[in-house]
């Protein structure tokens, strides 16, 4: 079994993607979809007048400021239509996709951040954010995904989950992929985005780096720039899982599965 | 087993049908939702600078002319968010709700009006509209919406389906749930929306009318405007099938699938 998560961000070659995903299928590989979507939600919000907000905690990490309207902008952009275009691409080369997000069937479960400690961009000070929709996957429904894999369906998932409460979440898509790739005891997590990998020096491709031993994956973290350390997190939970080897790998180009499963990228193992 | 069909037309009170819903599964009814979203799509169409456009047909049949942008908006719209609201909603009131589009596991598969015969607005003589991905559904997968009931879930489902050929299509919600409720052998179809039920001269509310033999159903599509037309040919193509009753019901009131279930509106049968 195995987990590909597909990034949002420009430059990744979807059809490459879903091309070498049916082979994998075909070839009898069990096979999970993750995607995101952040990319395409900003543009849509602007577009709708409601432009999107992020916000950085006293760690450095950004993150989408999600309100109510946002989720649901969200919800339509990423469970809409990004699951909706994937699921038709694979149906189109013979793959029987099945879009879900996590709200479906209870399939990620995740605690609500109630509110939020943020920098607050013009004071530069920490404040807390409230009605925030946005959660940390803590559960994921796996018997939903293997039934539908023994079924001979490919599970295509949106990165919005459910608080016990019942409210829709957004969450990391990233993050997402690792605990869905925990929950199924995939063998391996596949995260394709629109770089070959690590970077010692972002964004000098030429300082890639090739592998990474799992007991230095959080060391790593000071490598990652921008969106790359929610990646790193999420595969070390992975591995902390029982994944054993997670792949970042370059999405831009042709049989970036293959590639991966290869070891071309960033092999942590 | 029962289809609900909601409609996406203002009035219906999605709240009120959520928590009926909620009662019958409870009650051990097994039970599939089918819902619109023309009138949303419309709005937020609107909004992206992609005004709908509709077509009516040599015979008076009014529908949406869906190019694929605007296939695109109403997946975003149906599948997205109406959908995940609607799943939300449910999860929130304990059912355990999964949302679902006819793409996924080619749950309904139709064929495409690979043109359609209009009436010209502007001169008022036929021609014919090609690109337009509206289709007319074929099939059902029954043996996928069978074994999640059988797992506890209660799939809801948006009005999309896929071609033979792998493309999405727009789809009548109406006679999708009537093509659901026949592919599961379902005893009832209830199909709520913004009126009482059919009625003799629209929209006088007290020319409801309480019963049609099923034999007479198509005699019935003289009273029918402009929408309801659709409905009493999904209710036509449901009895066919072999569902036993067809329900026209008032999605505005507290209580609408309990009513229904009791022969409030209009009974087919």
């Amino acid at each position: 079994m195995i987990v590909v998560k597909i990034g949002g961000t420009k430059g990744v070659n979807f059809d490459a993607v879903a091309e070498d995903v049916a082979v994998q299928v075909k070839q009898g590989q069990k096979l999970i979809v993750v995607h995101g979507g952040s990319g395409e939600t900003n543009a849509i919000s602007e577009q709708l007048g409601h432009p999107p907000q992020f916000v950085t905690s006293p760690s450095g990490f950004t993150s989408r400021y999600t309100d109510r309207q946002t989720l649901e902008i969200f919800a339509m952009v990423t469970s809409g239509k990004i699951n909706t275009l994937i699921v038709e691409r694979l149906q189109k080369l013979g793959v029987n996709a099945l879009g879900l997000s996590g709200v479906d069937g209870r399939l990620m479960v995740a605690k609500r951040k109630e509110s939020i400690r943020i920098i607050d961009p013009k004071t530069g000070k920490q404040r807390l954010l409230r009605d925030d929709y946005t959660g940390k996957i803590e559960t994921v429904n796996s018997a939903l995904l293997l039934e539908l894999l023994d079924s001979g369906y490919t599970p295509v998932i949106a990165p919005l989950a459910i608080s016990p409460e019942g409210d829709a979440l957004n969450v990391d898509a990233d993050r997402a992929a690792a605990m869905v790739a925990g929950a199924v005891n995939a063998e391996r997590l596949i995260i394709l985005s629109n770089v070959p990998g690590l970077l010692r020096q972002f964004p000098d491709e030429s300082t890639l780096i090739p592998h990474i031993d799992k007991a230095q994956v959080e060391k790593s973290l000071e490598f990652a720039e921008g969106r790359m350390k929610k990646k790193v997190l999420g595969a070390s939970e992975a591995l902390t899982l029982g994944v054993n080897e997670v792949v970042f790998a370059d999405g831009r180009v042709t049989s970036p599965v293959a590639n991966a499963l290869e070891g071309k990228g960033t092999v942590i193992s």
